[in-house]
């Protein structure tokens, strides 16, 4: 596991970064009673093992596995009493299965991208929400192409994972929560680490964090370290993708709004490597007794490894639990 | 799955059998502090499924992984400042465990008679603990003839998982929570489904409900109908231990004490067929997110299956988290 910190930068975030706490609190309002308030978890082996207390907000235990229903249900409700002909998005999975859920609440159509090694879980509950399915590629770009054209042909409204600001906002209700579920045992959190995928939740971390005290600290896959190179380039770029079993955290580019919303409060990025996911999901089933996805045992891995280097109490968002059999088996 | 309700019985319970709220207020006081208050988990899946709303009391993720370690610190407790030469106890697991820590954190000795069929799991948990395993028959009585044994030859205290008061009421603070957790969100329980081993969960879940309103049943393997049996002779009855998974659940006679607390109380009594034990474990794992051994799948299958009879908010002991992966593998 290698970490970096972010280079110091003077310019300030552009117009379209200014999502600030008051929408994180609108959108803490707007999700109250339809997401659930989910546990904060402790284990004793977890804090034995990180020299540290480790908090895990447990959004695999969230209605549709994840935690990004919060961002789901926030966009697709703002085209409730529209006339919308339906939504599309694309996703590498949870976000897929947040907006089929949105959706359907909703009563909207939806379709969604996903690529074609997506995690069969998780396609299986976008159907099972009542959604379409499409499999492209394997690469974000891809995605993105598809959702286009299917905006182009069916007039679709498109619930982009990184670029719709009530996406970023509601994300970072989780960390919001976990903040305030810690304060209420007396705690302020030193740390919070987050999974980088294509970063609305370090995003939402960032804007949850603001002025409350945690560092914002990343964990992105070594395979497929995006924010690092981000970073390095002071713009999202785009780096090899190769394989991680978090299929969560495979996009290749980081958002740009999410980039701009985080750049400045990330105080560090862990990358890291895949048996550092696999022990962290193999001790979370046995020794936490949660089922959680490799994208949340990425958090999971960073926060035991490096956890006791950012302080006494660690915040680690457990970012959702819709793994598959076949590849938990093995680990197992 | 079969069930059965307690016949009338018109005489009162004898004089061990008073155990009362005050023990188990008494019992919550002084655990606060040292056992997670396990978070209460609700699932849309589990919601659809039952035709109810069920409330999960995870206490698989108690410390020790089950609710067995609110009693046993009671118990182990009140030997903290005695000369006691250590505790010897027998279990199907996960009181063993339970005793196993308490006793570490107390600075004592402790050897912890289990089945030879014992979960290798539970095994290894309790010798992590610094604890002594010693495997003996299959049987409770031969378990029981052990710990007699032990405590002739090196005047160990012994800590009965039935019989022993402090275990009761320490068993009942996870029922009493869950009615309290369920309450804070402006829900009186109609139901509280608990598993039945050797009796301690269900006992304590009647001093728990006393008067607060739920009704009380109880959940064993349909392979070991041991409280059903002792419903219809009146009196604890040895049953023939078929094989079932539930290793918590493999007593053959329930315990004295939990029985003439249970028995006027308990609402129902479901038998549980081991298919649908393996069915509830593995939904637990995929649609609620969370480990759970076949004793608390156990409950949770009965409250699937039964729960809308029951009423429209149930609450279930998912009593512990201690599962083998060469059981749950195949199952998954």
């Amino acid at each position: 596991m290698d970490s970096v910190a972010p280079p110091e930068s003077p310019q300030p975030a552009p117009e379209s970064a200014r999502l600030g706490r008051a929408d994180l609190d609108r959108a803490a309002e707007r999700l109250a009673g339809r997401v659930w308030r989910t546990p904060v978890i402790r284990c004793d082996h977890f804090d034995a093992l990180s020299g540290t207390r480790l908090w895990l907000k447990a959004e695999n235990l969230q209605r549709g596995g994840s935690f990004k229903l919060r961002g789901a249900l926030l966009a697709v409700g703002e085209l409730a009493g529209s006339d919308s002909r339906g939504v599309v998005a694309q996703s590498t999975g949870n976000h897929a299965i947040a907006v089929a859920l949105a959706a359907a609440e909703h009563g909207l159509r939806a379709t969604l991208v996903l690529p074609s090694d997506a995690a069969p879980a998780k396609i299986r509950r976008i159907r099972e929400a009542g959604a379409e399915v499409l499999l492209v590629g394997t690469a974000l770009a891809e995605r993105v192409a598809a959702v286009e054209q299917l905006r182009e042909l069916h007039g679709y409204d498109v619930i982009d994972p990184y670029q719709n600001p009530q996406v970023i906002a509601g994300q970072g209700t989780a960390s919001a929560e976990l903040i305030d579920q810690a304060a209420a045992e007396g705690v302020l959190l030193d740390a919070l680490v987050v999974p980088i995928g294509g970063g609305s939740a370090i995003a939402g971390a960032c804007l949850a964090a603001d002025g409350r005290g945690p560092a914002v600290v990343g964990a992105e896959p070594a395979a497929v370290p995006a924010f690092t190179a981000a970073l390095g380039a002071g713009r999202p770029v785009r780096v090899p993708a190769r394989h991680t079993m978090a299929d969560g955290l495979r996009p290749d580019l980081i958002g740009e709004l999410p980039f701009e919303l985080a750049r400045h409060t990330v105080a560090e990025v862990v990358r890291v490597e895949e048996h550092s996911i696999a022990r962290a999901l193999r001790d979370a089933f046995l020794q936490a007794r949660l089922v959680v996805e490799p994208a949340a045992a990425t958090a999971l891995a960073a926060a035991l490894e490096h956890g006791s280097r950012w302080g006494q109490d660690i915040g680690v968002l457990v970012s959702g639990g819709n793994v598959d059999l076949d590849l938990v088996g093995p680990l197992l």
